[in-house]
């Protein structure tokens, strides 16, 4: 995931999220809403661009929407002209459901490496509901 | 992943993408390709759609794509009046990129259970090479 | 992975570690420490049993150990006259590394649903440094 | 996973078994069978050494032997002296089981790359059933 010089975690959210309406991102509706030293908060709304036909949300926009933050959140923690953060393995297991509304994701850093980050990404529905918990690894690859 | 009822891999393939008109698939430009007994095979464009802000594919639009194919297979080999193939755990390599054209992905089951299946999706760009390894498991539950 | 019958989280540690005896837990020195209604904990030494060529622990071990302690996890949250629980899934990411010593795993369940349960495992050297965290899915079958 | 030295795959089969005596390895007996330019095989007995209270197969030891002969195989294909492939992380499906006999496991390089192999790891039975398939990603990294 090559990601935008020059951000980081003082970066204002709406400059962050400009960089996405042409995009994945854009097309699903994900919105980063904070980010800090060790986590990135987004949301993603719960209709036909993230539904499987029976109107229930599609566990692959769950998954893109981890990738997603986890790889802004690395992108926010290097040096953007010396290295860049790639996306390199995801492992998640979904728990539960949405069918409307808006999901909520965080990710929060578990391993800050040299080489690698590892991510925890918890994605949760309107009610609260953990419904999907994801590790997304990224590798931090010099220029 | 709730299905449509009555799809086979008899179902004219026309049919099982206009379904998917008003979901994530139609969003990511997904369509499926081929169905048979053992494996489904869709593409996905590498656009605007589904890359990152520096115009590279984004990993999570292959996660979308990979536990897309797994779910329609496993809908395809049960009986939906009598049980659902619900997305429960999925990991990924990504190895590879694409900036252009399509990428295909093929989901081959590697373990048809009773209460899972199991499948192993590759997906290539252009040039045939595989960007991403993915395993997809569902759970099949009773309704 | 079946289990012993009557056990739960009143079950003294001892016992949990008696019918280990003959098993791969013995093999690799494997001890429980603690259980309660949410985690349950065990050490593992590094030494020649878990250790590869260089004297450093096998990551390979620290699967081993994971599996082991959200196995037990399971078994003890479940009646096991009409349900066992089966190993289904692992993901893991190895983060750091031990060379002697104990290293200490602590399993907590973050979904315990009907049919599946999912634990995270976090292993830490005697330093108390995170050198692996696997997501263990178990699943819970009628017998 | 740091290895031996000047090893590759012409290095015979009895000298890759006998630097694991003493290791975890040699604990479940593990023995490297067969290696080529995208392989390793290797076997592991069900018996005391690897398997849980009540007799069955430990998925624990799957992993352990999933994760040694990716470890080997990742060794013999780089340069020792200038690199280390040390293992990262690791995602498995067990979908059977084992009583008995001896399981055999064949890794498969799906991936080598400068900074990462990916291997696809398959164990069977004594039956040929298919019991756990397992994706291990090892970091190649600059000593």
């Amino acid at each position: 995931m090559e990601q935008i010089p020059n951000i980081d975690i003082n970066t204002p959210i709406e400059m962050l999220n400009a960089v996405n309406q042409n995009t994945l991102m854009g097309q699903l509706g994900i919105e980063y809403t904070a980010v800090d030293e060790q986590s990135v908060t987004a949301t993603m709304p719960v209709d036909k661009r993230t539904t499987q036909p029976m109107g229930i949300l599609h566990g692959g926009a769950n998954l893109a929407l981890a990738e997603t933050i986890a790889g802004l959140g690395s992108a926010l923690y290097i040096d953007l002209n010396q290295f860049t953060a790639v996306g390199s393995q995801v492992a998640a297991n979904h728990i539960g459901t949405a069918t409307s509304g808006l999901v909520t994701a965080k990710a929060t850093i578990i391993h800050q490496g040299r080489r690698t980050h590892v991510w925890n990404v918890d994605i949760c529905n309107d009610q609260g509901d953990l419904i999907s918990s994801c590790r997304v690894t990224n590798m931090i690859i010099e220029r």
